[in-house]
């Protein structure tokens, strides 16, 4: 993006806005069976447009400084992250430029997966365990296959410690 | 709203990157026999949001001065602005916190319409064809009623000329 679009560089606080409304905080837990504990911790922030809006996701990327867009389905583009270090750019980010609807409740336990991975805790049951009772608590709750998992289940000992 | 929440007064910069997502620009233009022209035209300014994000509206109808909050439908609830005076206060607002997205396209348009109508040009049948045109190129191009009326489907002589 060259200097002409640098002096149109979006306020912060009007991209927080714009995600409040159209931002999503995701966490995947995803089985694969060539990993350690046979499960993958996978969290995204992203934000959904339809392509004739595709020059905002490349404005509020060009904010961040990263971040992938891509094709998400049909007419919609999507701008991605997924790299940890990027998300904790994304968290310190939002902790900045507050969020003030009900997603700022997705964002603080979003908040939480990307501080645990932090410390490796989804690299060992108890904290993949961890991640996942946060991850049912976003969004739609919908309950990750992780906790419905007949191989996962039955709390350890560890788990039951949290 | 008390004094409390003033201190968390919404910053307009984040009220504006809201409504490139949530919000919306509407004119309406509607039959009503007992009007002279028999065609009401009817601007508003909304935003729609789940019952669990009423505080936002509440919020943002604190910074706007006025605006009344409503059901929408089922678990919906809407901050809505209709009357003149207000909408252009609303054209102001967004005049100095500007919209980023397509919606600003929406918006310049309504602009146009709210300034005809102060001109009273709504209560003239050129200027109402011309406000029915304007509406057409908004949200959804759904073609106004006005336009496919067989009252005014013939393009007066007054009309051809703008």
């Amino acid at each position: 993006m060259g200097a002409d679009n640098q002096q149109e560089r979006l306020d912060t606080k009007w991209i927080s806005g714009f995600v409040d409304g159209e931002g999503c905080f995701h966490v995947g837990i995803h089985k694969i069976s060539k990993m350690t504990l046979k499960w993958q911790v996978l969290p995204e922030f992203r934000i959904v447009q339809h392509k004739k809006n595709i020059k905002i996701l490349e404005k509020i990327k060009y904010v961040f400084g990263f971040g992938i867009i891509t094709k998400n389905h049909g007419d919609r583009y999507e701008l991605r992250v997924r790299k940890l270090q990027d998300l904790n750019k994304i968290v310190e980010f939002f902790k900045n430029n507050s969020l003030q609807t009900t997603k700022k409740d997705d964002f603080k336990l979003f908040s939480q997966v990307i501080n645990l991975m932090n410390k490796k805790e989804h690299l060992n049951k108890r904290g993949l365990r961890k991640i996942a009772e946060i991850s049912y608590k976003m969004n739609r709750q919908i309950k990750p296959k992780y906790l419905k998992s007949s191989e996962t289940i039955r709390p350890t000992y560890e788990s039951m410690k949290i």
